[in-house]
C-alpha cells in the first residue's frame, strides 16, 4: 500500500478521484428494484413474528421503504473487493518513490482466503505487477485455483492470523513486496466508497427517468444507505462518499457469537479488536479495522449500526434467491435483513420518514457462494419441499403479492 | 381463448401486434452477456469430456460463440408465461361476441401446476376477469398460495390429464368460463413470441452502443436464437418472430426418458403426442402441442432440435448460478447446455460460423425454483465442498478465467 502519509484525505472528493482511477477496471454494476421486497419491507411484521424477539409485545413498526439494490454480486470476481484492490494498486503506481525503487517488480502481497485474494490477484495481473497471496492451507481448492488462475503466486500458511502474518512477513523480507491489506487502509476505503457514488448517481438517474417504485414514485432520491460491515472498508468508504449529500449511512452486522463488534464498540465507545464467530455471513467475521473505525465512530459520517440473527439472514437470503432471482452470498443480505426484521431500524424509518417514507440503498456486496453451500444452508429437506418454503415465508406474517423480479 | 377463426395469422407482424397489446403488462426483461460463459462456449471440449458421449473419439468442435441471454427469469411471476396469458386475454377482450355474451363475467379457466397457473391468475386479476385454476391436489402449497394470491379460485383435481380436464369441463359447464390453455393456441404462441422481438431489438441496440463481447465485437447482430421446448409455445412463437430476419431458430430439449419428443417427432416426420418423463427440467415434461408443431415442423421456421442429458443440464445450471449469479430453473438452461455440450450443434456453428462465429441468443425461460429444490438437486455434499465444485467444473476440461458476471 501507499504510505499513509501519501494517501488522500478522507473526503467525498477523494472518493470521486478514486472513481476516476478504478472506473476503467470495474463493472458499473446495476441497481435493481424489486416490487415484492419493497412491499414486504413496507408491511408491518405481525405480533406473532415478534414473539421471540426483543420487541415481543410491542406494536409492530409501520415504516414505508423503497429499496434500491446495488448489485456488487455482479461485480468482477463477484464482489466489491476489486474496487479497493484496483485503487490501492493505481495509487501505488502514482508513487514515484515506490516505482523508482523497483516496486512494480518487487510486487505486492496479502493474506486472504476470501474475495480479497482474487480481487488483488486480478488487479495485480491487470497492471502487470507480481502478486503473492498467502492462503490458509485449508482453503477450498476452488478458491485457490481461482486465485492462481489470475496468475498470482499462492503460498500456504496455518489458519490463525499470527501464522498468516508470519508468512507475509517472510515474503516481504525476501522480495520487498508491498502489503495490500483487505480493508484497513485509506486507499482501500476510498476505493470501496466508489460504489456509494455510483449508487447515488444511478438512483438519481432512475428517478429522473420516471422509474416507479411499488408504493409511490420517489421524489427526492436516496434518504439513506445501509451496507454490511465486516472489516469496515465498504461501510466507511460509503459513508465518506455520502459526505455533504444529506444521505444518512447505516451499517449492518450479524449478531451471532459477537459478530456485531462494531455495534458493541460504538456502545462501549471503543473499538473491539477481537472477534471469534462462525456466522454464516462469512465475509463479516472479521472485526472492524482501525482506519475504518475512525469514520464509523464519527457521528458526522455514520448514523447507526444494527444487527440481525442467523435466521433473519437466511430468510433474507431465501427471499433474494427465490423472489429477486439473483445469487448473493449470505454476507450480502445483512442490510436487507435489518430493513425487513430489525424493529429498532424500522421504527426509526417510521418516525423520521413518516408517510412519505424512505428511499433506502442497500448493497449486495458479493455473490460468491457455491450451490453446494446453499444446499447445505437450507438443508435438511425432510418434509414436503413446498411446505417448508411456505412456512418460512409465512412466518413473517406478511403476504407477498407477486413473485416478480425487476 | 379466442376462437381459432378469430386469431391473427402466424406471421412476424402478428407478433408485433401482440407486443403492442402485452407491452403495458410485462417487464422489458434485460439481455445479459457473460464473459465466462461466452469464453467457455468458444473453447473446445476436451477429448476426455467426450469419452462417455456419442462423440467419443471425435475431434472436439471449435465453434466461436457469443452468447446473449434474454432473462425471462426476471419476468413477472418469474417466467415468460405472462406474455401468452396477457395476450390471450387481451385478444379475448377484443372479441365483441365474447364480451357481449358476458364473457368477462363468466371468466376464464385453465389447468396447470406450473408457471401458467400464476401467469393466467395475474393476467385475469389485472384485467378484472374471474379466473379458475385447476391444480393437482398434490401441488406444492407455495404454488397454490401464490395462485390464490392473485385472486384466482383454485380447484383441485387428480394429477392425470384426464382427471384435470374433467374438472375443467365441469367448470366450463357450470360457469361458461373460457379455457385458456398453456401453449396449444395461436394467441399463446404469438404472445410468447414477443420475447423474440425484444431479444432481436435489444441485441441490436447493445451492438450499436459498442457493447463488446469477450472474443470480439459483434458486427451483424444475432445469427441464431435457441429456446427450450416443452409444449412448444415459446419456441414456435420465437420462430415466428424471426420470420424474414435471417435469424436461424433452434429448439433445445432434455433427452431423459424421452423428453426429446419434438426432436424424435421431427426425425419420424410425425408429432409424438405422449411423453412420460421426470426430467429435472420440469417445465419441459410435456409433449409439443398441435399448433406449435405446425411451425416447429416447418423447415422455413425451424432449423433444428438438439437435446442434452440431465448431467449437462445440471452443469449448465451450476454455471449460471455460480458464475452468472442469476437464479434460473433447470428448464431455463437447456439451450445453454446444448451450446456448451452438444457436439452436433457445436460442429454446425464451427462449420457455418467459421472464424467470425455466431451471435447466439438464448432464453432463460424462468426462475421459479426453491432453494430447497436446488439444494436437493446438487446434493449429496459428502466430500469437501470446494473439491466437488472444482471437480464438476474441471470435468469440462476447460479453464474458466474469471469469476465474473455482467
Amino acid at each position: 500500500m501507499a504510505d499513509i502519509s501519501k494517501t488522500l484525505p478522507l473526503t467525498r472528493s477523494s472518493v470521486i478521484a478514486a472513481h476516476e482511477l478504478v472506473k476503467p477496471h470495474i463493472h458499473y454494476t446495476p441497481v435493481l428494484t424489486n416490487t415484492t421486497l419493497t412491499t414486504l419491507a413496507s408491511t408491518p411484521q405481525t405480533p406473532e413474528a415478534l414473539a421471540d424477539t426483543p420487541w415481543a409485545g410491542q406494536e409492530p413498526a409501520k415504516p414505508v421503504l423503497r429499496l434500491w439494490f446495488k448489485c456488487e454480486n455482479l461485480q468482477r470476481v463477484g464482489a466489491f473487493k476489486v474496487r479497493g484492490a484496483f485503487h490501492a494498486l493505481e495509487r501505488l503506481c502514482l508513487d514515484e518513490e515506490w516505482v523508482n525503487g523497483g516496486g512494480r517488480e518487487k510486487g505486492v502481497v496479502t493474506h486472504s482466503s476470501g474475495n480479497h485474494a482474487q480481487a488483488l490477484a486480478l488487479a495485480a495481473k491487470t497492471m502487470g505487477i507480481p502478486a503473492t497471496i498467502v492462503m490458509p492451507a485449508i482453503s477450498t481448492p476452488s478458491k485457490i485455483a481461482a486465485t492462481q488462475g489470475y496468475g498470482a503466486k499462492v503460498l500456504f500458511s496455518g489458519s490463525t492470523s499470527v501464522e498468516r502474518e508470519a508468512v507475509v512477513e517472510e515474503v516481504i523480507k525476501e522480495t520487498g513486496a508491498r502489503l495490500v491489506p483487505p480493508y484497513d487502509h485509506p486507499d482501500i476505503m476510498l476505493g470501496q466508497g466508489t460504489l456509494g457514488l455510483e449508487l447515488q448517481e444511478q438512483v438519481a438517474a432512475m428517478i429522473a427517468a420516471g422509474h416507479v417504485q411499488a408504493t409511490k414514485v420517489s421524489e427526492h432520491g436516496l434518504d439513506a444507505i445501509m451496507t454490511p460491515c465486516g472489516g469496515g472498508g465498504m461501510l466507511s468508504g460509503t459513508a465518506i462518499s455520502c459526505e455533504g449529500t444529506g444521505i444518512q449511512v447505516f451499517g449492518a452486522e450479524p449478531e451471532f457469537e459477537g459478530a456485531d463488534d462494531c455495534k458493541r464498540g460504538l456502545e462501549a465507545g471503543q473499538r473491539i479488536e477481537k472477534v471469534s464467530t462462525l456466522t454464516i455471513a462469512d465475509g463479516l467475521r472479521t472485526p472492524v479495522g482501525a482506519y475504518p473505525w475512525r469514520i464509523i465512530s464519527d457521528k458526522r459520517f455514520l448514523r447507526g449500526m444494527y444487527s440481525v440473527t442467523e435466521e433473519q439472514i437466511k430468510k433474507a437470503l431465501r427471499l433474494v434467491l427465490e423472489r429477486m432471482k439473483v445469487v448473493v452470498e449470505p454476507s450480502a443480505v445483512v442490510g436487507l435483513a435489518v430493513a425487513l426484521f430489525n424493529e429498532d431500524f424500522r421504527r426509526l424509518v417510521e418516525t423520521e420518514g413518516g408517510k412519505g417514507g424512505w428511499d433506502l440503498g442497500l448493497v449486495f456486496s458479493g455473490g460468491n457462494v457455491s450451490v453446494d453451500a446453499l444446499g447445505k444452508m437450507f438443508a435438511p429437506p425432510e418434509p414436503a419441499q413446498g411446505e417448508r418454503a411456505e412456512g418460512t415465508l409465512g412466518k413473517d406474517g406478511r403476504k407477498i403479492a407477486e413473485n416478480v423480479a425487476g
